[in-house]
């Protein structure tokens, strides 16, 4: 029997805002290290699931930035399953389940979300191949965490007799309030929901037969990745633990011997950072006078000053800056909802936008000009493209361009420019291995994204 | 007897970082309002002193800053008194009264701040005259304020028996701690030392010949400007209260019937804003949930949002924040201390800086190359220069540039644009009545602003 990887990477978070954003959730930040946590999913995995069998299922919105973190991996582009829309985490996972089933009856699958820290990697494999072999007996294995507070962030499974190397399932129980959360603590037979687990697809589907049989049948109908849009809008939303965990017959739970957070609020993030004698944490510029038991991370690039505060996390973007007292990094989902209702877009993308061919910033938006920073990744291009209202003054800043402005195609070197007229037709390519960086002086007396006519486009946008 | 005023512009301030800095000091900040302190005391003095004899002394680098700012008011350039050195109060108060009375030995002087905030002018302006009436009869007149609250942040005057329409004084007391902060208060024979001062020049300068006799003699040897440089590095710094006010027996207190603070740190500042029912004053792009008593001036050109946060100041700048208890506004001088030891650019100037000929802002700075937006005032024109290290490009954004590039003069319009090879000689200049602002893009191997040779230049730099 073969390992399967299934990781889910579609989750649109609000709790990192304004570090994560509504384009660019917590999967895909760089939290601690130099990987995204999606990055480090995959890479735990090493040794124990080969990446033509590693699945990432996600939002298709998300595509290009998935196939970027993951292009070292060697996962296979046909590997990333995209969702039309969310529905949740049971279609998601009946889904992969369904499309692998039908290249292996016998694949055992690791459903793994993507946006989860874990440390002590060791152990955690560990936990893995145990759960492996308890799977390979027809189980449905959640990994339990041993709760090390009464964290009223996480749900919480009380475990019933041990059995072989595993305990029973007694009943899944929601987020506690704190009272509940403490009784929890206290009993030693409570478990955190990890989230995580590990079975035999085929053993999934049986369960999805006889629990969602709703979702049985619409998943019976996807033969191949082009099915799916068909059959995915009229399937319902649901949870893997509402409508199969809390009722199958076939759990198992296994205790998880590693750290591991599912980084669900700034309080938990600033658990997995050292901290200084008064209890701080500094990420970035900064500097402190006094303060007790703050957490600044500093990206904004400048200096984040402080004096005298307690307890409070201060995150702080190029666009957007976030002063909360430690106690209430739960509310933070609500002034992300409060920005949604005011239209604004520092709750969507951040200053420095991703592209499917690499980034731009803007620099300054003033009367009648915007100045960007465009990098474009190694062998990307944009779209070859035309606007109404602007022209624009190219400068390459590093790297090699090939650009084409009207019929006139140049390779244009650092400290060279391009001007491109007002509704002339024009491209920008980095046709090298090296990082191309371009300063961009729009003029014009409409400066909007959207005055942009495509003509071709290697990203079929 | 003419009015002189004699408006105190030299200070540099420490404590309203990181909106004011080093080199742009909270005098010719906007804090309240469309005019900066220094233009609001000015404006104040409308009626009561003729342009042509208010005199401004500060520091020479801000000179240009001064010359800005009070250009609309019509006052004249020789007006502007420069010091070397900054000596404190009592030398730059005597050098204004020993110009002035070269001119006019009847000069009755008001000496004031440029750093203050008052509210009702016109009662300002009645007290002003009747200490002008007290001034005539051969007093030291200093306007006291009556205690609001039992403030550590002012130095205090005790006041004595009542003669005609003023108050003999009995003592001038240092700022106090607390406890006498509250004695002071309730005893109401104390008043807050405004640092505001009305007499004839000539009787000053008798009383600094009796208590000051050195700076005495050597204002004596300063006949015009011209001779200040040569006297002025051995003056010793001493302040007006220390030297003067705590020593003569021709001291009259006159009561001040108007709102005044002289802004000495954050929380002063916070007086004088309208607050929401929480307590909480909201400056600038701000979003918050249930925070108290915090007061947010957002001026980084982004959004500052608050959850839950108490009793803070948060004080945002495009290249700094501060976060600050605001029981600990006056430690805001020690973060600056503390970012000096560091020789941190953030404490001497903003990311915009300003220039005699308008001001340049720094976009970005990466590897080999840099991004500024400049702006150039009316008729005014940078210098002939050339650098060793770097290539600029040039586009106009808005106004009409003329340039010069080589042997090269241009006309260069908005969207047009400009490129100097390194090495060659170049000038900017505006020559229309409308600003001019042109993007820049400077690409080298060194992007210092010390790589620059002037070969001409209005501001004799």
């Amino acid at each position: 029997m073969v390992n399967y990887a299934v990781i889910l990477a579609g989750g649109v978070g609000s709790r990192f805002w304004p570090f994560s954003r509504e384009l660019e959730p917590k999967q895909f930040m760089k939290i601690i290290g130099q990987e995204s946590l999606l990055q480090a999913t995959v890479k735990r995995l090493k040794g124990l699931v080969d990446p033509q069998n590693t699945y990432i299922i996600t939002n298709k919105i998300y595509f290009y930035e998935v196939m970027a973190q993951v292009a070292k991996f060697r996962i296979p582009e046909r590997n990333i399953i995209l969702e039309p829309s969310g529905k949740n985490t049971a279609p998601a996972i009946g889904l992969c389940a369904r499309l692998i089933s039908q290249k292996d009856k016998e694949a055992v699958l690791l459903v793994l979300p993507s946006d989860h820290y874990i440390k002590n990697v060791g152990n955690f494999i560990a936990t893995l191949k145990k759960a492996i072999t308890c799977a390979k007996d027809n189980f449905l294995v959640t990994l339990g965490i041993k709760p090390v507070g009464p964290s009223t962030g996480y749900g919480y499974i009380k475990a019933g007799r041990k059995v072989g190397g595993y305990l029973r399932v007694e009943k899944f129980l929601e987020k506690p309030d704190l009272s509940r959360a403490k009784k929890y603590f206290k009993d030693r037979s409570f478990y955190w929901n990890s989230g995580m687990f590990i079975w035999k697809a085929s053993v999934f589907l049986e369960e999805v037969k006889k629990y969602l049989p709703g979702l049985y049948a619409d998943l019976q109908k996807i033969n191949s990745v082009e099915d799916i849009a068909a059959v995915w809008p009229q399937i319902e939303p649901i949870s893997v633990d509402y409508g199969i965990m809390e009722r199958s017959g076939r759990i198992a739970l296994l205790p998880a011997d590693f750290y591991w957070t599912d980084l669900g609020s700034w309080e938990a993030l600033s658990e997995i950072f050292p901290k200084d004698k008064r209890g701080n944490i500094a990420n970035g510029d900064t500097m402190d006078l006094d303060s007790q038991g703050i957490c600044v991370f500093a990206k904004g690039n400048r200096l984040v000053s402080t004096i005298g505060i307690k307890n409070a996390i201060i995150a702080d973007t190029p666009d957007a800056l976030l002063v909360c007292d430690r106690d209430r990094t739960q509310d933070v989902k609500k002034l992300v909802d409060l920005m949604k209702t005011q239209g604004r877009k520092e709750r969507l993308v951040h200053l420095t936008e991703k592209r499917p061919w690499g980034s731009y910033t803007v620099l300054r938006e003033g009367a009648g000009f915007k100045v960007k920073l465009i990098e474009i990744t190694p062998h990307k291009r944009l779209s070859l493209q035309r606007h109404k209202f602007r022209a624009e003054h190219w400068v390459v800043v590093s790297g090699t361009a090939r650009t084409i402005s009207g019929n006139k195609v140049s390779l244009v070197h650092s400290n060279q420019s391009v001007y491109v007229s007002k509704g002339k037709k024009h491209r920008l390519e980095n046709p090298t291995n090296k990082p191309l960086r371009i300063v961009e002086v729009q003029t014009g007396s409409y400066l909007g994204e959207d005055d942009i006519e495509r003509f071709a486009d290697d990203f079929k946008r």
